[in-house]
């Protein structure tokens, strides 16, 4: 066993912690970016909260709310630009992962000169502005690690930048923020949560710290996430909240596996939201994987209160299968990636793309995919 | 659910990895105070792999081994001066609690002028001379938190001093440096991390993320402990050590209970061994908590792997608090404080120190407890 752990973020967690953004922004600089969409944060009343509770501790504030459901690397340039030009000290993201990704890599990009795609290539920079983060959706937990994931246009790789500087100082998990969640978003989000949180369980890079929290996040989220999306209320939300902020810590200490490296692809080539693209590719992925992590998949039974009495380790993480396929299912996710306008003749380049540029992720996934598992996994999933 | 989570230290675990110590001090400073025990840390030879790595990196190093058990906070103090007029700019505490609770305690002496004492009284200090820490038993996880428990001597309060900046910088948990611990101490250290743990999960204060680190904890001690101390092996110390270092996470996020706080007078007035000193006060500590803490008590019992098959959750409770019984008993430890020389007429002086000194985890405990509940508690362990 030879693991590390590092996790330098300070967690905040509660309802109406997000007033208290002033206080911890004052620690940290004196004018801040704000990093948000164009319209969820401000329909919702998030941004408000956030902007009060910044003048109510005398901080300065300039919005950037150009941030895009998969961000380029080129956008983060020009976010990075726009920092510098306005002299920020400290920027904000205020979201989903996308805000959280974007805040992450402005904040880089303003003290890194050069490409932002270069340093996704292995250039190094050391620097980044603090930064503070605020989910407004449970699924990415982006506010617990240090990745920021964006696209490369030149090459469609899209990817996690990580670098010790785009740990957050301080992050605020405010499940109020997420009430008025929407069903799809709220169930398009938590499935990547949960398998941030099944994936990095599986991962060849986890330890028994990850695979703890990993497993309380996947146990929180089957427990709640139907709710969270048929007939919210506080619990569900609160759960879902910390569940995806648990999974993230994971992702980020353990790494994810073979299924995001496939869905990535599908969102930088079809435009397909995470989770939504994440969901049909489940069973078949798991049905790879299955030989190679049976004891841990049927641990993951117990945690989803399947009734297993007698059977076989077996036996249980088939079970578990059947269960995560009948969940997606249940949440109305897309069941096959022809729903997006994948052909079978997209799934060569596709597959390509994953050995290309995700090969992290495959050396964690148990089991070794060839070329030619990850096309049947994808065939599997049309 | 409100809670906060913040454990900025770089934790490094795997046998062999205190040949890295030099390394990262070496990004923390130029002239180093080793901090440790009088002899067993150079007997077993973890002092010269220190000083090797230091050297090989060029950190010069001061040694100051004057630590006692249960060190006082004059032995910080005199500590505190001795790194001002050796003018080192990092502190490194390599041994058992003692060692790494006192390293902790001198880094923040030597940059904070006037007695310690004031400080556990709430004096305030900010500052602390950057710390790498290095345990040698698998038992307080100090490596893994921001408290180091000190007495002082005018009113034999001890307790747990906390800061923000006495977190280690970097820990590193080297099994290899356990292999040599006597059976003794690995009982009595490896139930001190099995208490953190259990005591973490059932306090009052634990949340979502503690729990589940919490849980993993008590599972690989449970599971280990029995080897670790009669017929260790790698896997077994490997697994007790990074349970120690989880317990330690959990402890110092979401506290210990009325467990510890009455076992650290019996520390300070009988000279016992802490880890001794909580063994034969759990059977009636346990009996107290359980009508409050019946649905966590009885996830211990799943943890332990009792086999509870249709058993209520009251029942599963009571299993649990049997099997933990048990295995103190079975790893040799005290079953009775009247072995350390306590008398009836002690019980007394020692409640009071609790209910004067011990308030903040009294308050983290299921149950509200009375003088008279403290009273019955060490009466019932007699």
């Amino acid at each position: 066993m030879d693991f590390g752990f590092f996790l330098p973020t300070k967690i905040l967690f509660g309802r109406g912690k997000i007033s208290e953004a002033g206080f911890y922004a004052k620690e940290l600089g004196k004018r801040a970016l704000i990093v948000t969409g164009k319209s969820s944060a401000k329909k919702t009343g998030s941004f408000e909260k956030l902007t009060k509770s910044l003048e109510d501790h005398g901080i300065e504030w300039i919005l950037f709310d150009k941030v895009k459901y998969n961000p380029l690397t080129t956008d983060i340039d020009e976010g990075g630009v726009f920092a510098r030009e306005n002299k920020v000290d400290l920027v904000i993201g205020l979201g989903g992962g996308t805000a959280m990704d974007t805040a992450k890599g402005i904040a880089f990009a303003a003290l890194n000169s050069g490409p932002m795609a270069d340093y996704m290539e292995g250039k190094s920079g050391e620097k980044a502005l603090p930064i503070i983060l605020i989910p407004t959706t449970a699924g990415t937990g982006s506010e617990a690690n240090n990745i920021a994931v964006m696209t490369n246009p030149n090459t469609m790789a899209k990817k996690g930048f990580r670098s010790p500087a785009i740990f957050a100082k301080v992050s605020i998990v405010d499940p109020e923020l997420m009430d008025s969640l929407p069903p799809k978003i709220a169930a398009s989000t938590g499935i990547d949560a949960f398998f941030h949180a099944l994936e990095s369980y599986i991962s060849l890079r986890s330890n028994p710290l990850t695979e703890s929290i990993s497993l309380k996040a996947m146990e929180l989220i089957c427990e709640n996430i139907k709710k969270a999306v048929y007939e919210p209320d506080k619990e569900s939300r609160d759960k879902m909240a910390v569940a995806s902020t648990l999974a993230g810590i994971s992702l980020g200490q353990a790494g994810v596996c073979a299924l995001h490296a496939m869905e990535h692809p599908l969102s930088s080539f079809f435009d397909v939201h995470h989770g939504e693209g994440l969901a049909p590719l489940a069973r078949a992925f798991l049905n790879f994987v299955k030989p190679h992590a049976i004891e841990k998949l049927s641990k993951v039974a117990d945690v989803m209160k399947i009734n297993t009495a007698g059977f076989t380790e077996e036996q249980k993480a088939k079970e578990a299968i059947n269960a995560i396929v009948e969940m997606i299912n249940d949440l109305g996710l897309p069941n096959s990636i022809s729903s997006f306008g994948v052909k079978k003749e997209d799934i060569q380049k596709l597959t390509s793309n994953v050995k290309n540029y995700m090969a992290h992720n495959l050396s964690a996934t148990p089991g070794e995919l060839t070329f030619e598992d990850i096309v049947r996994i994808y065939e599997e999933s049309l």
